[in-house]
């Protein structure tokens, strides 16, 4: 099947000034004009990240662009081309990567990203889609998840939970938010919410050498784990802090900053859900007092 | 196992000086001093490029980088940085992981290229190892496969067929010749041999708006195909012809480069096996005579 789906596969591209030379060669060539490029890499796999039958194809295909833009996103960089590695089973190949290709190219052009190669195989296992996303570092702002310093606020762009009843495949990469804050704003670090608000949380605070404290009044949650809860709070707090898949962005950003960032972006984005702290480890904050908060969400085996 | 074996990835990996931020934040960063970067990308799955019972899970991670390598080598590209992201069957996934990644390092530190990034997940399904290689543009020199010219000699740099024997894990990429004659010879057009040198030639041909002619007398055969064909001459260059994944070069040289690539790279790896001609399609030549010559080889499902 490859040749023929590589040459539609080109044809079928958007072609966009940063690739020199995309699909149909050994490699790809991206203009970067001198900046830095950022690189990422995300497989996601039938049974694990998506089920095909549920989810259908085309949801598939953007959701495995989405989660690699989104690690784009939350370095503060700019997309420039993807990558795409298709493990296709035997049965009805064609059809298939004809309508993940659909669900990729939809991404793409949303997000003005070339789709510069990639490769595709069939076998006996289930179906992984493979992206790599290459970004490229603008006005040398970059956001790393060991930015955050103590004293920052920890800001959420959005509600959170329940991403399993849908928003899981459909979400929107955040670069909506980013490229209104790039330059504008002081963010210390920044990370997206894959795997949950607190286990991710932690781990930025981690890799920050400090704590975090999380005023649990202020997470907001999404009518998804509402729902999820059937009304009852303390689970629908429980899906906010623990499904993940949310790919909203947490910042750390310093607190005369807040206000300025309210401004560019709109209340609605910026959740000031706690702050970064010299305490290490998860906390919540009740009063005066601080409680240790267990890390939940998804942990990769 | 993600966060234990991401901590220990990290300290395995070797720290070079193109990669800004490595292992361990959402997409790494690659310096690129102003030049393009070149970007591929494969995936190599149990039961279609390897049998991981019979290869072993270190030489799979060889063979997984060595692929794209390799292709960075048929662009005339220098490699920056490599991406691994593994779909693991679950039992004893953390003991596997672990080998690949040896692999994986091993010709990561013989290429001098950094493993920057990736991602591992478990799964019911078989082993999948997908690798994408960053590399950069070297003093505006990059071989495309459309770039030969009618005239131009067709040169191949090895011995090629009977890689099931074994080359097709343990081969090494060719930057050896690469980085001697990138800037010293004319080349037009270059591509590495994956799916076997009849197909790949035509491809190459096809891609460059011209034919190409073999004179069959004068493709290299190695050791392992004469012993596939058990000495039947006929059989051990149809092996040579049609197995592929040799991951020699295709090179398209004027014949006034000849000497000298001669010169540069030594006569074993300057095999002169035909020529780009105007003629569209692939033929063999036999006196004054073209017999038009099937494309054999492994054509992806």
């Amino acid at each position: 099947m490859e040749q023929s789906f590589v040459a539609w596969a080109k044809m079928r591209a958007r072609r966009l000034p940063q690739v020199k030379l995309g699909i149909g060669d050994d490699a790809a060539i991206i203009a970067t004009n001198a900046s830095d490029i950022v690189v990422t890499t995300d497989s996601i796999m039938d049974g694990v990240h998506f089920r095909l039958q549920e989810a259908g194809p085309r949801r598939v295909g953007r959701k495995a662009v989405s989660v690699n833009l989104s690690d784009l996103a939350a370095m503060g960089a700019q997309p420039l081309a993807i990558f795409l590695s298709l493990c296709l089973p035997r049965n009805d190949a064609q059809t298939l990567a004809a309508e993940i290709y659909e669900g990729v190219c939809e991404q793409s052009e949303k997000f003005q990203v070339a789709l510069a190669g990639g490769d595709t195989n069939c076998w006996d296992g289930p179906l992984v889609v493979h992206v790599t996303a290459v970004g490229k570092v603008v006005d040398d702002v970059i956001w790393t998840r060991s930015g955050a310093k103590i004293g920052d606020a920890v800001i959420v762009t959005g509600a959170l939970g329940g991403s399993l009843l849908g928003k899981h495949l459909d979400f929107v990469p955040r670069f909506d938010l980013v490229e209104k804050i790039r330059t504008r704003v002081e963010i210390h670090g920044a990370m997206d919410i894959s795997d949950g608000l607190s286990i991710d949380l932690l781990r930025m605070a981690d890799a920050s050498g400090c704590g975090a404290v999380l005023d649990l009044t202020q997470v907001p949650i999404t009518p998804a784990a509402w729902k999820m809860a059937a009304g009852a709070s303390d689970q629908a707090l429980a899906h906010a802090l623990g499904d993940g898949e949310d790919f909203e962005l947490i910042l750390a950003v310093p607190a005369k900053e807040i206000d300025k960032l309210r401004g560019l972006i709109g209340m609605q984005n910026v959740h000031v859900v706690g702050e970064f702290i010299s305490r290490t480890g998860l906390w919540s904050r009740h009063g005066s007092q601080y409680r240790q908060l267990p890390a939940t969400g998804y942990v990769h085996q």
